[in-house]
């Protein structure tokens, strides 16, 4: 019996309302260029200090020792499925990071338009990185003359600069694909191949690619620098249970940006859509408290500032937070987790391994007895040091969703 | 190679004597009705206190985390076994809470007296509840009547109000079974069925359970409320290692309570019976000295206390096993390990899946330096947050019982 089976054989309904709230990247180092404080420890948050104290803390290894995980594996982990057994293609996480509303069975591909020469030689893999218009234009170009490949539709959205993905939208097509990228400068495009010869749906999605460079292709041979493009990360939607047969819990995602939102749609959320501010997510919370069990609230700016290495801004996005804070607990779920999807610490200017802190408080949580919700801080808790996965479990466990294992 | 392969490769015999004491649902948590102190943090525990200095701390998560144990799965990750493995039925747990020996092989039942009407529709799961005396007097009845059906015994035991043991010992019998329970009022009680269809050992037990319906009902059907009954559970007892064979100690059991007598028997440990209170465990410790290599002692009131929600009570109840605690240190195992089974918090009124904090002292053990032995300081230690199951092995390392592993 796996674990996962047995979490579902003890699961049981319960009314209680539960809010995962993501301070995406909270978590950072302290070093001496600031104080060997981090962001948190620096930053005034007298709402949250005042919550550590009915909380347990700990803190949570995104994936496994050292590894740095994107948006999605550091999201679906936090969401309660295994980031290595739940895998999610590069081109589905780009297409939803640009709003696109996948399908169970779609195949995405990230995209970019290349110079070629006239022998199908690559020449720049971002032909010299063009102006997010003429993209937005070469794209237009393309969807207007390629709507459908036989029963498939193909639907393609600008990203930024050079960027773009194609969704292929038709039955029976399955991921991943080889890469038709080269990878360096100097080579032609390769053709995509099936990474399973054996799959059926690989075989016809990488024909059905094939057909559609031969259509695309000549459609913007003559234009410069962009008359070439290249496919990478081809990757089929993948079957995940959704959150609902999970969890018996209605979910509801209160995000702003795309990306979040995809993810949250990926296992099945409800996306309630309008709210632009943190103070704003949390209002709307009030607002759809009794329409669902779940509520992910996502907050972008810590990880934003974290990746520019602004140390000042991300605290000060840290005390926005906090200040917003009370509007949620105005009606205070049953089971609140606080916490980020993986650390940005500034000293690294990007996404890192380093355990995120996670603050978790419920009627039966028990008090860690921590002046403050730190990192220094979550060392000393009582949930140690675990896997991010298991987050959803402890918040089920604290909403007593769980019969007893065994007399 | 499995991690227990390993474990099993490097084991070599020491003269070392061990001793783990469970203090039963020893874990809680801090909340505000009790000043945020934990039981144990709030007694006042002398000799548990002069142990910690020389002794590493930690938490043990039982199962895994959010996951809340029977005391099955709580003493059996104790004693070393991987608890979602190993699993114990609910018959075989029952008939072992009841004082039944159970050998290998045996099919095991919980069984409730009930009322059925004329159509056979049960009406009351309970029959009303039955006293005590009712349900022993029946039990005789039935025992009388039918002591084999073919060439397998049948053993049935009175327990408290309308419940009973049905345990059927003969050749080739499997577990599980599907219940002779209908779950709830209005319903026949349906036929027990394998729950794999294709085990010929299901298929024998579930006839032989039919028969057994046959021969019982007509005996009791005159009988008011309880002229029916339901079995559960059915399960029969599991191979397991024997914890001898497994470490290569002698192992003996000091525990008061009929089921964790029956869960140190399910692993091959020799019953010590007699003592009555935890300073005679201990004296009977002292006693046994020579005799074994390994002593379980398993002290009840902890979790007792625990589950009434009697906060004063429990902390008075590890007030009192700190007192018997010099008595065991008259004669100091060489590897000493005080634990629980898992949390009873007073503020849950039940088991829970927090993690218990657990002493390990030895020789080479090491010191945490922390002044007392509680959740929030255990949370400290060196031994980290881990799994219970692996208790056992850093008992053994300690006792010197590994070999090294590689060059």
């Amino acid at each position: 019996m796996s674990l996962d089976e047995l979490y579902a054989k003890l699961l049981v309904k319960t009314p209680a309302k539960m809010a995962l709230v993501v301070m995406d990247g909270l978590g950072d180092i302290a070093t001496k260029a600031n104080n060997y404080l981090t962001p948190l420890e620096a930053a005034n948050t007298p709402n949250l200090d005042k919550l550590t104290q009915d909380a347990a803390q700990g803190r949570m290894i995104p994936v496994a020792p050292g590894i740095t995980p994107g948006s999605g594996p550091g999201h679906l982990a936090l969401f309660g499925y295994d980031p290595i057994e739940f895998q999610v293609g590069r081109g589905v996480i780009e297409a939803l990071g640009l709003g696109l509303e996948l399908k169970a069975g779609d195949v995405a591909a990230r995209a970019n338009f290349c110079t070629m020469n006239d022998k199908g030689i690559v020449t720049d893999r971002r032909a010299g990185r063009i102006e997010t218009e003429v993209c937005e234009e070469l794209c237009a170009l393309l969807s207007k003359k390629i709507k459908k490949i036989g029963d498939t539709q193909v639907i393609i959205k600008a990203g930024k600069g050079h960027r773009f993905v194609v969704i292929f939208r038709g039955k029976g097509l399955e991921g991943p694909l080889t890469d038709a990228d080269p990878n360096r400068e100097g080579a032609k495009i390769p053709t995509v191949q099936p990474v399973d010869p054996s799959s059926a749906g690989q075989k016809k999605a990488a024909k059905l690619i094939g057909e559609f460079y031969k259509e695309a292709l000549p459609l913007i041979s003559k234009r410069k620098p962009a008359n070439g493009f290249l496919l990478r990360g081809i990757a089929h939607q993948p079957q995940i249970p959704t959150f609902e047969e999970r969890y018996q819990l209605k979910p509801a995602c209160l995000a702003v940006y795309p990306m979040y939102k995809g993810l949250a749609q990926l296992v099945g959320m409800t996306k309630v859509e309008g709210p632009q501010t943190i103070a704003e997510q949390f209002e709307r919370y009030l607002a759809e408290y009794n329409n669902y069990d779940f509520f992910f609230i996502h907050y972008k700016y810590t990880d934003m500032y974290g990746e520019d290495g602004n140390f000042e801004a991300k605290k000060k996005a840290i005390e926005e937070f906090d200040a917003a804070l009370p509007i949620l607990l105005k009606k205070r779920p049953d089971v609140l987790a606080i916490t980020g999807d993986h650390s940005t610490p500034c000293a690294v200017k990007g996404h890192s391994w380093h355990p995120q802190p996670v603050l978790l408080t419920s009627e039966i949580s028990g008090s860690d007895k921590l002046d403050r919700f730190t990192e220094t801080g979550a060392n000393l808790g009582s949930l140690g040091i675990f896997e991010a996965k298991y987050l959803m479990r402890l918040m089920q466990a604290n909403a007593r969703m769980f019969d007893k294992f065994g007399a």
